[in-house]
């Protein structure tokens, strides 16, 4: 666990169920204890209030889990004071999955059963067998998402493994449930290399109408994604890669609407040659962006760099090093930033200095989403950049790929489309942006919430009309949801 | 599509909606038609009623496909009516599929959000790769099935291929959900052999807590199965054999104490050699059957019995006919059934007679589940077979796997069970027996109606209790739902 949070975040918080003798200020006690080491109180309730004893519930929020301990020794010590039970709400939410299969008909006599199961549901496969597409309209093929991975690259924790993903994934579901009305299920994969993935995936794609990718570590990620857009006739995203990109293009459009420069003019530093940094720099490139450097550990990627111990240079590593980088300079990331008028960061142990971004262009915009701190605290330079975004909910400008995949998913699920295309990624990066009106859009309002509801149909409506403009789409009619 | 049915049936019901001019004597005129036809008149609504015209939705059952657009037509031709839409009913209850997912938890705002999703399921996730059995506590793994088939053989339709078994196994999801509040999903794979059908259901296992194989086909299922029960710590079992095989054992059980006939001096005949009958002979062996003699279409089978061009003998194949048929007797099925006490027949084409029937031994057991039709028409034995079961809902006794597998798989969950073995499966027999009580067993009420809501709880207890006991539970807790 490497993440750290200098507030107290409600993802640490616990509830202690107390119990103390009646008196006035116990429960002042208690509150002043868990405030003074740090802890954020939220609910306090009773449980139990009888003449002498008196029983309450207090949650509040940590900043770690060691601060969560500490804060309950605490109030141990607090004289008369019992601690009846502690609860971690995160761990109390995950109990037995989010997620659960609900029945949209029901089976409580024999002609629902007649029409939902034998004899009927004989005829609904018979008419599959004749016309394959109407599994489009008679089955849950038309709303249903696999979310899959194989564990390889799970948020900070590495290779987890598939088992340790399930909740993660579990959570994608929900937000694709949530915000999309998307059915979506985990599978984790326990697969051990490539081929195994794809066929796996293969596999199981009959019954779903779209396959959502999702921590799958690079460069393992680029090939399987390519091999199951070659063998299905479903679409195939990799979020990590796309999601992210299509959220960065939407934060650089209106970036640019603000600062007046344009695709053709920009030069673009992105520290991160890992999914979401390949995946951008492909993404900006087919945007219109003609000047993009990618850096890695070792700095500067250009056409013709020679692989090192530490870094060896894969088929899309490399690609990348031949299709970027046009003025073929070489150095630091440091020196990469010289006279740029973006930086989008993915992490990685760069970490940026005030001067660093003192050298780029007027105008700077700097997109800093290294996990768990930023490349840069954004407050340090607010008055050298014009426009700083994080990966973080915790600044203006959050960047997260919950505002698109849930609607990008929609989208293709409503067109029935057979695939996916950069098309689509550019239509679901404006429609991102413009959900900001001219109005709204200022520095610090540069992308819209994850909870702004206008996005996903705003996503959903783009990418349906795109995949039937380029010929992807099945199913053409007006029906956007 | 083979299934007839000489009554109508709502799984062929349509709706038609009428609009006539009005007059007392129309609808009646209506519905006189459709009767006259045969079609089996239910719900009639007003849509709309005005001063000149009504507007009414008439449903019908009718026998089949044919006949239902039979009497469409002549309702057509009864004078002023206009028939505006016809709706079949099976269709539209399967549209947009059965199944959808449901959250179990709330991600309305950010407090939500980082519980369920980042930053709070890193720690989910962390406790999981520390402790990986947390997964059967903090994830949908606990109580998640796969419904997995290649539509190898589905229904009556042969092998229709994955995607238009989707429709089946959404059936089978919801029956789980409906009687055993299971979760489970279709997976319908698209693989070209075992191998394949193997490796796939092995790479998505991770997910599931217990994998439940459907409409397989055989001799591919024996294989398919015993190579996943080897490679799997989580339990599989394959429906149509052991499903069928429980159900049938729990209707022999409760014929045995209608005829006083003990397992040990039983002659059984079973007519088929497909999954369904291959299980239900070892099945029966394992209780205690010493006496079973299993038919395909060339007659009995026996140890040495030679391969035909018809019939190539299987491995399994060829292990029944080792092990079964003691007395080593060759020939046809009907001259099997001289002296014996049970008939189980699983279709194929031997049509029974009555003097078939009539050779048997003395309170004849005859269980005819040949599907469209029984092997024999059960009114035509009643005076010389002392109890009959069929596999329709049409006549008394009623042989359906739906009576084992929600409750078997919940039972299988509840013990968080590794695999699957014969004592769990008798004592699913056992409990399905009993749900009959002594005073209630009758030769017409041999085993309980599929719509029995005691059944599923007693066979998931009977289930958790043998894991416990034969060592393949890893959760012992009281806790039996």
């Amino acid at each position: 666990m490497n993440e750290s949070f200098s507030r107290p975040s409600p993802s640490y918080s616990l509830t202690l169920r107390i119990e103390y003798p009646y008196r006035l200020s116990a429960l002042g006690q208690v509150t002043g204890v868990i405030a003074e080491h740090g802890g954020d109180i939220g609910a306090i309730d009773i449980v139990r209030s009888e003449r002498e004893f008196v029983t309450r519930d207090i949650t509040f929020s940590a900043r770690d889990y060691d601060h969560g301990r500490e804060v309950t020794e605490a109030v141990r010590q607090v004289p008369d004071i019992i601690i009846l039970n502690v609860s971690d709400r995160t761990f109390l939410l995950h109990v037995g999955g989010m997620l659960e299969i609900a029945p949209k008909v029901s089976v409580k006599n024999r002609d629902d059963l007649s029409m939902a199961y034998t004899p009927g549901v004989a005829r609904i496969s018979q008419s599959i067998v004749e016309h394959p597409d109407d599994a489009w309209n008679l089955t849950m093929k038309k709303n249903f998402v696999a979310v899959v991975t194989d564990g390889g690259e799970v948020l900070g924790l590495g290779a987890a493994g598939p088992t340790a993903a399930i909740p993660v994934m579990e959570a994608k579901a929900l937000l694709f449930k949530e915000f999309a009305n998307v059915d979506a299920i985990p599978l984790c994969l326990d697969v051990a290399n490539v081929d195994e993935f794809v066929q796996a995936v293969k596999a199981v794609a009959p019954t779903f109408g779209a396959i959502h990718l999702e921590d799958l570590g690079a460069p393992r990620c680029f090939e399987i994604e390519a091999r199951l857009e070659e063998l299905l006739d479903i679409p195939v995203m990799h979020n990590d890669q796309h999601g992210t990109a299509i959220v960065v293009l939407a934060a650089l459009i209106n970036a640019c609407k603000l600062t007046g420069k344009s695709a053709e003019t920009l030069r673009v530093v992105i520290n991160g040659a890992g999914a979401a940094g390949i995946a951008t720099a492909r993404l900006l490139t087919t945007w219109g962006v003609r000047d993009i450097i990618v850096c890695d550990a070792e700095g500067a990627l250009y056409a013709g760099r020679e692989e090192t111990a530490n870094r060896v240079l894969d088929a899309m590593t490399d690609y990348v090093a031949r299709t970027t980088n046009p003025r073929g300079v070489r150095g630091t990331l440091q020196q990469m930033l010289v006279g740029a008028d973006v930086f989008i960061g993915f992490g990685g142990r760069a970490l940026l200095s005030r001067d660093d971004i003192a050298q780029m262009n007027s105008d700077a915009v700097v997109f800093a989403m290294a996990n768990p701190q930023p490349e840069i605290e954004p407050s340090s330079i607010e008055d050298i950049a014009r426009v700083v975004a994080t990966g973080k909910s915790d600044y203006a400008n959050q960047i997260n790929n919950m505002l698109c995949f849930p609607g990008f998913f929609r989208g293709l699920l409503d067109a029935r489309a057979r695939g996916v295309n950069d098309e689509m990624k550019i239509a679901a990066a404006n429609a991102i942006a413009d959900v900001i009106g001219r109005d709204e859009l200022h520095e610090d309002m540069l992308i819209p919430s994850v909870f702004d509801r206008r996005v996903a149909p705003a996503v959903a409506r783009a990418v349906k009309q795109s995949a039937v403009e380029t010929g992807l789409a099945r199913h053409h009619g007006a029906g956007v949801r």
